[in-house]
């Protein structure tokens, strides 16, 4: 049975002031009427019903998921009381997938991705299912064909072809994963073909990564599968706490993935985003004539290749701007160079060092 | 006797999203923690008695004027029906005045403008007085030395010097008013030395200014006549408005002080400002030492010379931004190149426009 792992845990500064501690880019609706994560479990609609559904998040974001998303089954929301990274969210997903389907196969995904069509991705991870399918102690991973030499992804080098049926996406063996590259290395990705970018989706049986973490990460595995026991009983909150901070988080790509031996990547046949920040966001929207892109109410003069995004009736004028960034919240305003877009996790930061924790 | 007319109709632009319809420049703090009326009014104590001080306003101010005034005499209080420049305000003043006080001197000022200190605006206040003490039939007008060859000022020529007492500012016969200039014609004015701005500041005999406006606006004259008849009846309002609107609007200078026989110039002892945009306020403050102006909560990472704005506690960030401006209110927010601050006007334009008016 096919079973779907979201991760909606990340708590990303890059859009600060619109995304908050307790409202990450999962949480906003950055691309489209809905939000991220709501797309997400839509998405999954006709290949991995609700109840097989497990979506893994930090505890202090179970409250609004539970109010954006009333229809779905309260036991499949996972608040982790602490941040560790992918390798121990998955791992425990994996574990609490297995104990009442030792056979399962799991989906795992980010929640703040944009992805188009779901179809496609749903075929995708069928195909990807189907190879776990040939070759159970496989790992599949989806790269995403580099459109530029980015250096803030890391990248999966194709090796030998896998045999694929019509229609199928290409599917590799994998060579070797990379990590984020300079410029320079980048660049050569880029010329020579075969380098994917990693998109941290995965498909694999439950019980490999479970071998998987068993054999390189014995200690966090012992400590998830003393949760995993306690889930069904009285202490489940305590003994998730207590095992959960005792974890040294580390993502799933360096825990396992990256010195398996039988790793496959499928060349997403789907058009992806990670939407890395405002600039991304701003290239899912239909700019005006001059280059803006606009959510909310805006008036520009002579203002071009400009991003403003505005809550509610705010009304933002904009007058001889270039290239810059105007995100309004009922609480704090950001105008900045889109140039410096990076710099908005400092941001987050400085508001830290101040004490200002009331626009956190 | 001494009376004070105080013209706080101005429904300036300039400050928009700061200014609105009801809360026009001369009622935002632009220059302290009190408005630029407050301060007005402020600057008369000691000079002349609130009993003798008519504010002159548009009737739609008049109740946020008497909220921000408490202790003010509702009677001193007057609100135009319409708005049509300054030789009604100043001709219907006038004769409000000499009803009671047929000898009054008056002395005419902005409720918009940054005069400090006020006691040397007292003094030349009582020393333009005595000009008129000296002469009854002569108009003083008050002139800044200019600082830069303004193109948005009109200029009084100094003519033969009059005769002042110790301690005194100089006092000259204007030779001639000279209307705005281009950038050019400033300069040479600023060459010559011998032209001041005119800040619209006026002392003079009620007598005096009302037989200027009988000698060259009989129409006009003959209206404000019909209004103050009805000052005192069943009638004021009605008749207020009627004829007040028949009235063509044009300023004093137009309508009497360029022809008038004996007009004196006193170079203001006091510094001045007129506050025409924000970059005039931001001088008004202590910059830091990336030469940012703030007023309200700010986070500036790498920007210069910007000018924040921010009411309550809103905050503001700001990443590389060079020579911006950004003011934010609850329900607009504005952010512009400083190089095109006078767009700003353009944007009151552009909402009465698109019927935007709630903005307005």
């Amino acid at each position: 049975m096919l079973h779907a792992i979201v991760m909606a845990g990340g708590s990303g500064t890059r859009f600060w002031p619109a995304s908050r501690t307790n409202l990450p880019k999962q949480l906003l609706p950055l691309a489209g009427p809905r939000t991220l994560l709501e797309d997400t479990v839509d998405r999954l609609a006709g290949l991995v019903p609700p109840e097989r559904t497990l979506i893994v998040t930090a505890a202090r974001l179970v409250p609004p998921i539970r109010a954006l998303l009333p229809g779905f089954p309260p036991a499949g929301l996972v608040g982790e009381p602490c941040k560790r990274d992918t390798a121990p969210c998955i791992g425990l997903a994996a574990l609490l997938v297995a104990r009442h389907d030792p056979q399962a196969t799991m989906a795992v995904m980010p929640s703040d991705h944009v992805i188009r069509p779901a179809e496609r991705f749903r075929d995708a991870i069928r195909q990807a299912a189907a190879l776990v399918e040939q070759a159970p102690e496989r790992l599949v991973t989806f790269g995403i064909r580099p459109t530029y030499p980015a250096e803030g992804f890391g990248y999966i080098q194709q090796g030998a072809a896998l045999a694929t049926a019509a229609g199928d996406a290409p599917a590799h063996a994998v060579a070797r994963f990379r990590e984020k590259p300079p410029a320079s290395v980048a660049r050569d990705y880029l010329a020579a073909g075969n380098y994917l970018w990693n998109s941290g989706i995965f498909v694999w049986r439950a019980a490999t990564i479970i071998a998987g973490l068993e054999e390189r990460q014995p200690e966090m595995l012992a400590r998830l599968r003393t949760i995993a026991a306690a889930w069904d009983g009285p202490d489940r909150d305590t003994v998730f706490a207590a095992e959960f901070a005792a974890i040294r988080g580390i993502s799933i790509d360096y825990a396992v993935l990256e010195q398996a031996r039988d790793v496959a990547v499928v060349e997403a046949p789907f058009s992806w985003d990670d939407l890395g920040g405002w600039s991304a966001v701003a290239r899912q929207q239909a700019a005006d004539e001059r280059g803006n892109t606009v959510v909310g109410r805006h008036i520009g003069i002579d203002s071009t290749g400009t991003i403003v995004h505005a809550a509610g009736g705010h009304l933002v004028v904009t007058i001889g701007l270039e290239d810059m960034l105007v995100v309004h919240t009922p609480d704090a305003t950001l105008v900045a160079d889109r140039a410096r877009e990076e710099a908005v996790k400092a941001v987050v930061t400085e508001l830290e060092n101040r004490g200002w924790t009331e626009y956190l």
